[in-house]
């Protein structure tokens, strides 16, 4: 009795790995949230599929659960990597009471890693990456977490910087950030990554403040040797003979 | 004129990328340190081949610098993703005065993502990766992160953890954590990830100080909320309906 956890990358196949690929073509049955399946659904041919709106994880993950000790393999697919704001954790969590249903994460390309390469290279020296999504976490953690990174100079990177009932998340990140780091500090934003219509800004944080962004977009705020070289956000190693 | 600064993920071809393999395949010429170039040794074939020891990034990167300006297409390889303490950045610093040269990051699965695999899912939560080596950073600003992050409630992912001439380094790191986190918060290491040995052992930070690790080892450390569950280090997102 067999779970795959999946992480499919940022969209298309050629991000996806060898090993991702073989586990939903070896499963019978593949889940996830609607609009992943959909990215994948070429591969899926005629497998069972059990997917499901947005804010029906646990949901998902107890149907797995449930086909799994029917005997059945089952992929769970997510974008990105399936243990970073992914399906993995609340697997685990679902399956506690079974340790003979066996898990296994399969490991894709997060969006902290996906659009640091669209935007250039602005997570080479450590990092933190924050979600501001407070649906499962107190805005004040969350707070203090931003403080607490920039204060120590970690380069950000942002998930879920806002939507719609959020929209003025990333500017309330922005103005903690602001205590600590310079308003000059690069930063950048990635749109799509991996998809059609793609697409990076490069911009100061001062100006990051003011900007729109939705739930396709992932931000990157710069260390305090971070710079733009060729049009692209790039922290430095520290590196002395170039 | 491209550089392609490929991501070969933990190492072996199932774990890389679609993409990854493609701008192998595409590449004139294939560069990297030795180990990663013996990794992808039957990829290569008859291509050319420009490989190096450690402490020899920059210059590896002046060379494919010049076998790009000479017309041909060059793929750089790094193990993990080539953003995360990797060479892109560096890529992009030595290309500064040759716009005309593309750079194309192409990217891989990084160690804390494919650590977190193995282990379970340490890092469902916001996080911070952590780099213990001081070769080219003061160890007081990695003293500085660690203890902001662990003051914050970060998971934390620590790279390069310890070496023969650093082998207290992990120590010191448990050090500054356990003035912020509980002895008894899970961790977890994964030695060998991706290749033969994989193995992976759970643990307390009060038991981490006392392990030695080598540059083969990614170590996690939980948050407070963290926990073990069937013997897998899982940090939860919060879902309350489980």
């Amino acid at each position: 009795m067999k779970i795959y956890v999946v992480g499919l990358g940022p969209g298309g196949k050629e991000d996806m790995t060898l090993r991702a690929v073989h586990a939903i073509e070896s499963a019978d049955v593949v889940t996830g949230y609607d609009y992943y399946i959909e990215l994948i659904r070429d591969m899926i041919g005629g497998k069972e599929v059990f997917s499901s709106a947005m804010k029906k994880e646990a949901e998902r993950c107890k149907k797995a659960l449930e086909y799994a000790l029917s005997g059945k393999m089952v992929a769970m697919v997510s974008s990105g990597d399936a243990g970073i704001y992914g399906m993995a954790g609340l697997m685990y969590e679902v399956c506690a009471a079974h340790p003979e249903v066996k898990i296994e994460v399969i490991p894709g390309v997060t969006a902290a890693c996906s659009g640091a390469a669209v935007v250039g290279a602005p997570l080479s020296h450590d990092f933190a990456v924050i979600s501001l999504s407070d649906l499962l976490t107190p805005w004040e953690v969350i707070e203090k977490r931003i403080k607490a990174a920039s204060d120590a100079d970690f380069s950000i990177c942002i998930y879920n910087p806002s939507s719609k009932k959020r929209s003025d998340y990333l500017n309330r990140a922005c103005g903690y950030m602001l205590e600590y780091k310079s308003s000059d500090t690069p930063c950048a934003y990635a749109e799509n990554i991996g998809r059609e219509g793609e697409v990076y800004t490069i911009c100061t944080l001062g100006e990051l403040a003011d900007v729109q962004t939705n739930m396709f977009t992932t931000v990157f705020i710069g260390n305090s040797q971070s710079r733009i070289i060729n049009g692209r956000l790039v922290t430095p190693r520290g590196y002395k003979n170039i």
